[in-house]
């Protein structure tokens, strides 16, 4: 098929969904960002890499860090990794501490934000540099252009942090952050300031695709690793909206609230959208809307 | 492959974890239940239908029923079904209030008692008789050998009602529920009695594997549909343990107190399981562990 | 001091409240309360016995019912009472599940909803007769006039039992409840429909002032008991405003949904207030502020 | 009365509970305290001043200073107060955070440790120095002897302080702390740390007994602030037993996990008492009883 002129249907089709949403302002920068833009762009295992529209305009990757911190860090700890954290969906907003009072201190799934603070601090006991990891790989894996934190609004969510240093104290009083506060939350932060395009997120994301064989023949994950992370994303990958992405998209999905999201289609693609226009659960309204149209049009869906 | 063949390997496999677990003892009658038993069948779309172990004992198919209700509801009342009940995770036990409360009545999803309720009573109120049009259809779909309400169970359930009720009565004080409390009452627990084994359960299941297609060319359910449906099995379909079966199993899964699962593989076939010992999550042991073997044996995961 | 010249003065002050507020309308019967209406009544342990306004007309005393319920109980059962209902506030509604699911079925106190019945239930198991026995003992102790269940209220709220059949049944799943269901409902409902009036009302509380002894000479509680009683007034007798009525009034108080509040003054007298306008926290508007008005200009708060 | 007699009975009277309970320990420097140490002291309005037992040795007041804290802000704020911080009982433990979230960053009421934080912070607002307003203030009021901050504790607390930087981030997260988070926390810490002895305490608390009039004839309070701060203790004072608390010893009481409590006879005097053995819910064991029976002998108790 050729995916690079349905691409640029689809985008088409959900031209008249660019503008509406409400782009993220919980943070000055990102309220600047410009909700008509759009891009989408897909990697596949043959090595072929398409897009349209906006695809390499690079944009803040937000909690769509999370999946390659985990990736990152799961192949270290294993198992014991789920001492710390769940891989259960939470039912609460994704910065919800009530959850996390009842269960002392143990997050849920490794995507609200509580649970991405323990795989950060765990990434930065195991390597020094939790950020930097995180970037080192991204670097290896996209592909042409920059990938770079932007250390702008790395400092805008320090500035506005009392949300999540609320929940790493909280997590810190039940001994389960082993780094100081401030450090795990800058190396969050910092981690989530990423800034790469679609074309780059979709390469970076292929070995997701490939049992957790990265594109360069470097093995990140065990098959049976990347099964986990890819059912964690279905299950988990999209604030309190995993079930609808889960029936209209069918695939798993990582978003961020920059309105970028990452989907994977198991033994064939990557594909990574952005448009900053979010609906009401914080997740890109033309993301969803392309990417379902593309799992209706292809039946790539996994169910 | 001689699915067989396999299906009697994987069960030599998990013999050894027959008697382990517990068996469901919240009322008398399946306290008795043998969790020695242990049976497997598959049933596929071209038509092929084969078993080890018990496939062929009858069990109480319990939860399980649940599918079929949705099954059975959804294309009469299409997308306003949602607005009576969610199709998201839960993130707290089956049979929980609190969620209910903050939600002011709405089930998160229908696989927890509370969702099951209000789709027992729309079919209901659709048809005025819930079970008995459950009851017809896993007869007509099932083939050979007896389908019936185990009424013992059922009236053993109806004497311990108090947290089905309490479920109940509170979903009707915000109005979400429109036949009298105890008329739903009897239906959901006679569907949840109803005894079946488990070749018959996957032919049952096999239009979720088949976009909505029963084997006798009926059409239940348009491919959306399905697919809703079997993203809500994956996503909350075994109690609290839905991320831990999305990643070991990798299939949407059904499970009921009684021990039973039933798994779709889309365009393919559908598994059921049944062996009484449960895990601490209410899921089948052995039936989980055959499950998450065969996907691993197949590479038939969906991720 | 003429506390009938006072009881008119502070009758004058408080009429421009009359018709504010809302009548409470979840049964269709209380919803035709006339909120003009107010009356003011008080008993002394001299025998004294004054009132105005509508003082003299009867009322559906609703939650006041739990007191006299609490107070025919606690003597034969004693502190084992209170490991079936505890007696700290709730910090929710009246008529909350959360708390009663987080703490298995055991209420926070004797004056939710969930407590009442609790209350009810072991006072039909000692006396064979609930509601019986409290109308008994209000017709002792209240002076001239009738004293009766308004049993078209006490059908109505059965009509409506949902949200208190939740609670119930609830309960009675963590074996909380000794009786049938609907069998303490039925009491729970005549209890709360006993129609009396204000001047009876301050009548009936007066043993609260006087540490348990009744004025015809009767011990109904021992001192502690008393004590205990007043105590559980003060923290939890009306609703989500005990801490409001603590510094606003500074008196034990239980308020009924029909608009009459019962206040004692330990060592000294009761009084007792009607007037059908609520407050947001279900709470008699004209009532509180006739309380209110009363402890500033008599200097009687307890404070 | 004579009651230096009265208090050195009732001193022996609990003498066999001395050594029992459990000493606080969530931070070392507590840990330390010797639990067979008892102090009773009570201060009146006519001056009388006794005690018996270690009252003349100091201890760490720690939350007892909320207490003081709230009477030095509440004159300055008056009624705006109460829309950052409620008065009605909590329901949760001290330190919880799910009130909170439910509730949007408003604590229930100044006594539990996030109302307190939002009493610290506002009174950092008014005087630029919080914890130097209460020490002024208690060293003005309390007569003869040292008032002092414990800085080896204050220090503690500021290592351990992940549980109360949660619980402040989480409610400037909501713009209900004006100051930063660390600034308030070093003040409430220091404030905590304060210590002083009985008969000192007692002396301090002397102005609630008297409608807000200190004995140096300073007016803190006006009658109705003395009376609302007096209900607060009364229904919020003691942790999680506030309800206990009411009915044993029936009179407005703030307890601290150092093992102090004061306790107030509106009208006549106050008490204070400490003994580091704490109760399940952190009050001290000691305490707790000697004011329970103080007020069995005496009839002082409010209801």
């Amino acid at each position: 098929m050729d995916y690079s002129a349905l691409l640029a249907e689809l985008a088409a089709e959900v031209r008249p969904l660019l503008g509406q949403g409400r782009v993220a302002d919980y943070i000055p920068l990102l309220a600047r960002a410009d909700p008509s833009r759009f891009g989408l762009a897909m990697a596949d295992l043959e090595g072929g890499l398409c897009g349209t529209g906006d695809d390499q305009e690079s944009f803040s990757i937000q909690s769509i860090s999370k999946v390659f911190a985990l990736a990152l860090t799961l192949p270290h700890l294993g198992e014991p990794l789920w001492r710390r954290v769940g891989k259960e969906p939470s039912g609460n907003p994704f910065n919800s501490l009530v959850q996390l009072e009842y269960e002392r201190g143990l997050p849920r799934n490794p995507f609200i934000n509580a649970g991405a603070l323990v795989v950060t601090d765990a990434l930065l006991s195991l390597t020094g540099d939790a950020c930097g990891t995180v970037l080192a790989f991204l670097r290896a894996q996209a592909g042409p252009g920059q990938v770079a934190v932007d250390e702008d609004i790395a400092e805008s969510e320090w500035q506005h942090r009392d949300r999540n240093a609320a929940l790493a104290h909280f997590m810190k009083s039940f001994g389960n952050l082993h780094n100081p506060v401030d450090e795990v939350l800058r190396h969050y932060f910092r981690q989530c300031a990423i800034r790469m395009n679609c074309r780059q997120l979709a390469r970076a994301g292929l070995f997701l695709a490939n049992h957790g064989l990265c594109p360069d023949g470097r093995r990140l994950l065990t098959r049976s690793q990347a099964k986990q992370i890819n059912a964690i994303m279905l299950t988990c990958g999209t604030y309190d909206a995993a079930g609808e992405f889960a029936y209209r998209v069918g695939l798993p999905c990582k978003s961020g609230v920059g309105g970028g999201i990452l989907a994977i289609i198991p033994n064939r693609m990557a594909l990574a959208t952005w448009s900053p226009g979010l609906d009401a659960q914080g997740n890109s309204l033309a993301g969803l809307a392309v990417l379902d149209h593309f799992t209706t049009r292809t039946g790539l869906s996994i169910f």
